[in-house]
């Protein structure tokens, strides 16, 4: 069918009062009386009441609307009628021809009641139908947008490192094996190793965002077997300080960007308020955290040397409480819990340049200076008890002038998790991927 | 070691002349006389010679450059010094102290002459030593940059799709299977099923840059095992011309910005000059194009249904003789070349409303607009012998109310092969995976 007009967003029908326009989207509800027909459509930017009055036979238009079922497509032309007795913003179409460009099955296979699970099953309905899903992803887009905006002004170059890895990375645990032709090979569970070459390549900051794999059988509401990681990398830094200053400084900005896009739409949806946050951050050594956390009560045995998530709540409420702040840098985590190419203070080798960094007392964020020196590298895997020989190609990128670097490696799906209240990673996924989930 | 001088790029040295700065970067060369000690220091942004008179014993200075290899990372602080004999910006560095940060093995593994494949082992020397590696990346960054400017602008939202699939996607052959848990798992060889699920899910217009799996063993100079993908797909469309005049928008905003920022360094480098295109590109159908190589003598037993490289070349220096342009859509491929999802026309079911856009004769990109009809993908599923039982999960995405759309999906790496005159998609790669290649 030719349709000789051309799409209007139902955002903009206020323009076109008293024109014939053609909205398109999804039959949101529909209320078929004996001498009226109200259909109300929904595109991305709202919803709109579209009525029509019964003409009996012959009327194609009558036919058509009543041959619809909630969340068909439909493309529907008529006259933008003002009528303020009509909720949605006192307007209504009276149609004159309506297509239904594919018309949905019935019944939906969810609805409101339907369980977390299942309306993974039916993701894509599921977040058609609800305004928190929409506004997830328009959040994720700005979020991203105002990330990239700052990193691109200090410099950064954008990077897209490989996936697929000869050996596997760190530890042969936690790693996706595959067949690779005539051998194997193994998903990166980070980009680590890669942008830690980049920085040897010359390239003074790196930037990349894409999917990282953990093999790990985790059920938690922060895990997945796939996510989307942020990860920066920056050399000829003077010290750790140099990347927690970086992030502290491109988070503030993303959030403000999306505050100033969003917020108003976020409080409303999701009911939170988003925080553009002051910078600097707070910083805590990990030794003091858990001298704070222990003399609250945080394990009694003494034997923890990582927090847990119940310490991560613990040290986010404490700052909260003495400083008003959301934001914490931990800092200074213990070389025995740390990966071998931390870097190290030449006077405490018991410790490590690295942090986490706890939003609302979840962890979003890992980072560290690394070590760039060959031989302490060598050294530092020995103490770990690693086979260099696996990493060799790896190692190869610090014999030949690697300069000081420091970087981190930021969930996106926890940062969306915090920011929007969410009770599950999978809420902050559009396909959700777990030990147990690989669809849809 | 304390530095108590803050670095400064070589780019910016002409303002500190006089003053004491530190310049952190690699040796570039070395020029050690009996009386004198020239270095010249490398970062990036530029190059600056470091001038040192040998002082005889005690002279720290003249020890630490004296034990400089190429390649080694420094840090260098001393007086900026104007002298109009000297190259590279009429300007040295008369050094107070030197820091050497990593100090670079001897000798390198690589050097000017050393072939292709063994720079790739070496992919971190070599992409930090060759200034068009330096701005191949650099022009990446802006590329991706202008092709996200142009869509967030149109509405775009930034999706990020699984590279996990539960069943292998199009066809069993071509995709990387891994273990997972206690069953299989399949490595996306597009985001295709994906993007279009998120059509279904209401998104107005999907916009993602990520990398994409193919099993193939392919070894020519524009195939890989994974790459990076950009990917376009946009609902509510009234046909694949929507799909087209989108993509000729995006490459020509984006090129423009690339020839802006990076135009003169290019022609410098690389010694090509970015054209930005006028659009439209031109549109020629695969019916046409045929026609038009036979009669030149291309496939002369006639029985090619698709274009080879040379038929791509062909058509593609046809369209240039006759308009003068670098770009060409090739549309409506056969049926029978193109997956099942293509639409066809109603009026012609032997071809698919789909496209290959050629840039200077390589294939850059293939669209189309989608069979968004539930029981017309069935039927084109069937006729093609295809199992709709393992894409179950993909079909439901068309069952309740998606809408019309199309979209693309288009190689970064070969768009900056072809913008820049690389003879390999190799050289467009930070690192490079093929058959042969996981490494490093």
């Amino acid at each position: 069918m030719i349709h000789m007009t051309s799409r209007v967003l139902v955002s903009g029908l206020r323009e076109h009062v008293g024109q014939t326009v053609s909205v398109s989207g999804w039959v949101n509800t529909l209320r078929l009386q004996r001498k009226m027909q109200f259909v109300v459509v929904r595109d991305h930017t709202g919803m709109v009441q579209v009525t029509h009055k019964r003409g009996g036979e012959g009327d194609e238009v009558e036919t058509a609307l009543e041959g619809l079922t909630p969340e068909s497509a439909v493309r529907i032309t008529g006259r933008v009628v003002d009528n303020p007795i009509v909720k949605l913003g006192g307007l209504e179409i009276i149609p004159e021809s309506v297509e239904v460009l594919n018309r949905a099955e019935t019944p939906l296979p969810i609805d409101e009641q339907t369980g977390l699970e299942h309306r993974l099953d039916w993701r894509f309905l599921d977040v058609r139908r609800r305004p928190q899903a929409q506004l997830l992803f328009a959040v994720q887009t700005t979020l991203e947008q105002g990330m990239r905006e700052y990193a691109y002004r200090q410099g950064c170059t954008e990077m897209h490192t490989p996936k697929l890895m000869g050996t596997a990375s760190e530890s042969g645990a936690e790693v996706f094996k595959l067949g690779y032709f005539d051998r194997s090979a193994y998903l990166a569970q980070s980009p680590q190793f890669f942008k830690q070459m980049a920085i040897s390549a010359g390239v003074d900051k790196v930037f990349e965002i894409g999917p990282v794999f953990r093999a790990e059988p985790s059920f938690t509401s922060r895990h997945a077997t796939e996510f989307t990681g942020v990860d920066v990398e920056l050399a000829w830094i003077d010290g750790v300080e140099d990347v927690m200053a970086f992030e502290e400084q491109m988070l503030a900005h993303a959030i403000a960007k999306v505050a100033d896009a969003h917020g108003e739409a976020i409080q409303e949806t999701f009911g939170v308020e988003v925080t553009v946050p002051t910078t600097p951050f707070q910083r805590i050594t990990m030794a003091e955290t858990q001298e704070i956390l222990r003399a609250k009560g945080w394990d009694p045995a003494g034997v923890k040397e990582d927090l847990d998530p119940e310490g991560e709540r613990g040290i986010a409420s404490y700052i909260k409480e003495q400083t008003g702040h959301e934001w914490v840098f931990v800092t200074h985590y213990p070389t025995s819990i740390r990966p071998f190419y931390h870097m190290r203070p030449t006077d405490d080798p018991g410790v490590t340049l690295s942090f986490d960094l706890l939003w609302k007392g979840l962890e979003v964020t890992t980072g560290a200076q690394r070590e760039h020196r060959y031989d302490v590298l060598l050294k530092q895997a020995a103490e770990k008890g690693m086979s260099t020989e696996p990493m060799q190609d790896y190692l190869n990128a610090f014999r030949y002038g690697c300069p000081p670097h420091g970087g981190l490696g930021m969930g996106l799906g926890r940062v969306l998790m915090v920011m929007l209240g969410l009770d599950s990673i999978r809420e902050a996924t559009f396909l959700f991927r777990g030990p147990n989930r690989l669809t849809p």
